[in-house]
């Protein structure tokens, strides 16, 4: 039988306001049954509050989803308070799955190869957003929604092909993803009653990608994506959003594993 | 030809007061040509000087080799300053090799499931110390002794199988480990002119696996590491320290590559 819904869920998607978070915001929200919950996170209200009025004009209606923007910086403290305080305050009950996606992260300052690094707070500050906020979003939800009879936990980590593999005057993003992929894969370990995924995109056409192509270190890294840019190599987004639909519809990945857009 | 010493080398070890840095301290303080400068990082000056005065009732003299104790706090910004001060104060034009050992590391809390992980500063100030730390120390080395004909830089990541193998309850540890193995994986990429190695250790026989066999919040882990230690199974610092020491004389081991005790 073919699984076609999520389940009556709450949803929570981080860096939602752009790239892949907002096509798969856009793509889940058809997905989830009557009932469902929706939560945005993001830096910026006004890319979250177009999201929702994409995801209005959509036909999907107040009546069958509620859509919870959270404007909050996860690479502050104070950010990622607000988020737990805001998914803490759901109540869990009427729910038969929770969905968390762990997509928000930055490139950091890629034009730097390790002797650059020099400042610790930069590190850490990257790190804190990159790592933490993910951990400890993911933790707290956990916590909040406990093991139940009849209740789904997902937890996907957007990560990356850098996880795998070091990319040069990237090391801070190879770094993190590379950590990313380990914590996400202790959890699988720790509780099997959870779903863990580590979905890595692949090259997607997105303002990350323009990034990659122009500020990148290393002039072969560079190339590398302007050739992928110009040669229409590029995966668009909702391409990738596809398959990860995909994948959680038809949930029979390993839990911890990593999948690559290629690999499905 | 066989290479029997480390040449007039400035020799940097993190954690050096205590198990498997305080060993290889003892072991590389032998290999140092007349003229090495060995500094030693630790948090407790106490500590220091007592490896300090073992080193010099070893018979290495003051005139073969000066010893640097830097008493600080890797975990904390001033620390890490302080360190990054007296490294960068040192006159480079003198020695031919550089080599920097990133030892200091500390378990975390490893009672803690990912669910319990809800503390960001927690997870913060732990990254701080075992990947931040490193890697700004690591980047102010190597940025103050630049490429020169005649130098070698060799910089080596202790590392562990947790790395690359996902341990219940231990997902702050294997996490900042998986991403210390990534970073000095570009940084090998970034430069091939300098000599980068993740050495795993292999279960050693110290205060760590003390901590290991009895607050691991994993039942099975801590019954594990039990079983090493009783049978006597565990590794002494000074058999690791010697494979280590092996692979630095030798210098063929492939840069960036991750060398476990069990594989050499």
């Amino acid at each position: 039988m073919e699984v076609i819904d999520l389940g009556k869920a709450l949803c929570v998607i981080t860096g939602a306001s752009r790239g892949f978070g907002y096509c798969l915001a856009l793509h889940l929200s058809t997905l989830l049954k009557s009932g469902s919950i929706l939560v945005l996170i993001a830096r910026s209200e006004g890319k979250l509050r177009e999201l929702q009025a994409e995801i209005r004009s959509s036909g999907v209606t107040e009546e069958t989803l509620k859509i919870k923007n959270v404007a909050a910086d996860l690479g502050k403290k104070e950010g990622v308070q607000e988020v737990v305080r805001v998914l803490t305050e759901t109540e869990t009950s009427s729910f038969n799955h929770m969905l968390l996606i762990n997509n928000a992260a930055s490139l950091g300052d890629i034009s730097k190869f390790v002797v650059n690094l020099t400042d610790l707070e930069e590190v850490d500050q990257y790190f804190s957003f990159n790592f933490s906020s993910a951990l400890c979003l993911t933790a707290s939800l956990l916590k909040h929604f406990g093991k139940r009879s009849g209740l789904k936990r997902t937890v996907v980590n957007i990560s990356s092909l850098c996880a795998l593999k070091p990319f040069k005057s990237w090391s801070l993003y190879c770094s993190s993803k590379a950590a990313r992929n380990m914590l996400f894969q202790v959890l699988a370990e720790e509780d099997p009653d959870i779903r863990v995924l580590n979905y890595a995109p692949g090259p997607l056409d997105t303002e990350m990608q323009v990034a990659a192509r122009s500020q990148s270190g290393d002039p072969e890294l560079r190339e590398t994506y302007a050739r992928l840019h110009e040669s229409g190599q590029l995966i668009s987004c909702s391409q990738s959003t596809s398959k990860l639909v995909h994948l959680l519809l038809k949930d029979q990945f390993k839990s911890g594993c990593h999948i690559d857009f290629y690999d499905v």
